[in-house]
């Protein structure tokens, strides 16, 4: 089994800490994004989408897609449970990182691919060419503002996104606020709550993943 | 149990016809999507997000998202398998569906909903307005000839989107082909193979649901 990975991108790192908190290893093969390796012939066999991450299993088999590729390294190794423990847990902890995944990490990802001179033309993965629209840097600013607002709520009521237990749900609005601070798409400051679970989630050892 | 359901719109018809496939009835609720009664107060209590399908369990568990309601009902109800047989078998059934929504189903809606008069400031599902970008629309158009592409190229290898055996993956993307024909986004006219596919698929009773 490898894992395709990348640098300085927000949805490898996904995985890389999923697999952290899992505490499983696997051989990775880095993926150049800066000089659009996932666009060349190559790539586009393990991923005709051109996007990283991807699973390659001992058979041949291509996996693509973060909650994919997350879910079913949770069938093969159940423990810790970071997708649920039962099929109506599995359904909740699914449906807060879907939209952890939509209103969050995708509103900075509109945000910043249709702004940055790097992503010109290049502001959806995949293997067609797509214009920026700077309307829409400017829509994707303001989804992430609200998402920081319904996130504050949400973890007013909840220690973690998904309920009382740390999931894939947390990785992956962690992964969102990074991806906005880095990117300086905006910050938590004057979101209580999402600053004191920011702090806990991100000092766990798989942040570094 | 109960299902939250409404008239004329893709992503309800979508968890009917997983139900017809796999035999389940259950009591609906039907939302009036056109007079915006997915925005009021009382559906804001079962589904914060404002969407249609919404699944409300007997104890009072809310679940939202297609992928994550019908998975659900997949686990309850194993037979006949749509999301797949095993970890890997499940793992490609949810990557094709993935692709099938987000390239599919997701590009009509952007050239659909940012160009109708009747979803001025509704370009997005949620509970924010969200204007209008006449440049979206024609990206969605685009998008959505890029997705015919891929699935024409696809079910020239495949008789089946995921593979050998009709899945969830064929449901979305029957969702998106009647979709883009019913809104006028697109046809599948000269793609052979998705015509074959799609005369296959609608004549499944399930397509009438």
């Amino acid at each position: 089994m490898k894992l395709y990975d990348a640098d300085f991108a927000p949805s490898p790192r996904r995985v890389r800490i999923f697999l952290a908190e899992k505490g499983i290893e696997i051989p990775t093969v880095k993926v150049d994004l800066r000089n659009r390796e996932q666009l060349g012939e190559e790539f586009h066999k393990v991923n005709p989408w051109c996007t990283v991450p991807a699973l390659e299993l001992d058979d041949g088999t291509r996996l693509s897609e973060i909650p994919v590729i997350s879910l079913y390294f949770e069938q093969l190794h159940p423990e810790p449970p970071l997708i649920g423990t039962d099929a109506k847990d599995r359904a909740l902890v699914m449906m807060w990182d879907r939209h952890m995944e939509q209103d969050g990490v995708a509103a900075v990802a509109e945000a910043f691919r249709n702004s940055h001179p790097a992503f010109k033309d290049r502001a959806l993965t995949g293997p067609h060419d797509v214009a920026q629209i700077p309307e829409l840097a400017e829509r994707g600013r303001k989804r992430y503002g609200w998402y920081l607002e319904a996130l504050d709520r949400r973890l007013a009521d909840a220690e973690f996104v998904a309920g009382e237990r740390y999931t894939i749900a947390d990785i992956t609005a962690l992964a969102a606020v990074d991806f906005a601070r880095a990117v300086k798409v905006g910050d938590i400051d004057g979101h209580a709550n999402v600053q004191r679970w920011y702090d806990k989630v991100s000092s766990r050892p798989s942040a570094k993943a």
